[in-house]
């Protein structure tokens, strides 16, 4: 309905998850009412992700250089691995301070109903990391839905004859929650996993 | 949290609006994942709207020639002009088909709590227009809520003395709506407006 570049901006911007026609349109006549040098920054970044920004060639997390600044990290122990579904999960974990050693990076969960294999996942890779020997701990930070929960067990399945610790973060109420609202499942295993005081 | 590029977009889509954190990190993944011919021409888009479009000198209603596409139809009467507060109204009016004169868009609304004085919005081109003495009616087609009232009621105030007819939207029920659901004014106005039948 619009001439040209306006419209062709929001069928753009329409194309992206999450964004619906109407957004789309607000979003452009944002836009077009910006600073040029902000719009530019915009457009920079985005292209600038697509040229820069690669895989961890060893976790498979979003990285600039061959090995991502994690894996690059002297500090950090080699002797634990957390395995997440994605990038983004790394980052949450990051924000507790809690965790010292390095990650692997699955790059989603077993899906069958959306055809997601374990073959589709980084399983391959983390057998080879761990076959090196030096791991000691494995930990499966996977989502605590179904999915997440499928693809813990079947790594925790092809892990344990290495004979090192498989663990899985604890299910249970969260910090700040009400017991009342929880739902059944998580109550359950809030029980299930309660801890002497 | 994360390294250089990917954050610099994360950074830059959380400064849009209605974009939040969680958004901007969902949005940044998708560009990561995405083809980049699709990012590309996003980037083009977003960067060709600053280039391209400007606002139509009759109408401002936004154009990519000195005039917009509507101003420059011959097959539409000058005798009409319908004022709106933004170029998005001109394609919502568009979209019924009923209207088959000119437009006006003021670039918002008068609201002193936000700094929008009459002097902000252009009404002094709207009245140069109309010294022409080509017009015969003006539609005020500003939004039904506080400030579009009291735009249109400036305006008409304003225009009265030049003889012309001023008109504004009928206010009433929503077609498809439910009168039980209709708020008190909504419903006041649909009585005040009664026709009939």
């Amino acid at each position: 309905m619009y001439e040209g570049a306006i419209q062709d901006l929001i069928d753009e911007l329409g194309r992206l998850p999450g964004i619906g026609p109407k957004s789309a349109q607000r979003l452009a006549f944002h836009v077009l009412q910006a600073d040029t040098a902000d719009v530019t920054r915009l457009a920079t970044a985005l292209t600038r992700v697509k040229e820069l920004v690669r895989f961890c060639s060893v976790c498979f997390n979003v990285a600039e250089s061959e090995r991502c600044r994690i894996c690059r990290d002297p500090r950090r122990t080699d002797e634990t691995i957390c395995v997440v579904e994605e990038p983004k999960d790394v980052v949450a974990i990051e924000k507790t301070g809690e965790f010292r050693g390095r990650y692997h990076v699955l790059g989603g969960a077993i899906n069958p109903l959306e055809g997601v294999g374990p073959d589709s996942l980084r399983i391959r890779e983390l057998m080879a990391r761990l076959s090196a020997g030096e791991v000691k701990e494995l930990i499966l930070a996977t989502d605590p839905n179904t999915e997440g929960e499928a693809t813990a067990t079947y790594i925790a399945l092809l892990v344990k004859p290495m004979g090192l610790a498989v663990t899985r973060l604890a299910s249970g109420l969260p910090v700040g929650g009400d017991l009342e609202y929880a739902d059944e499942v998580t109550l359950g295993r809030a029980f299930e996993g309660r801890r002497a005081v």
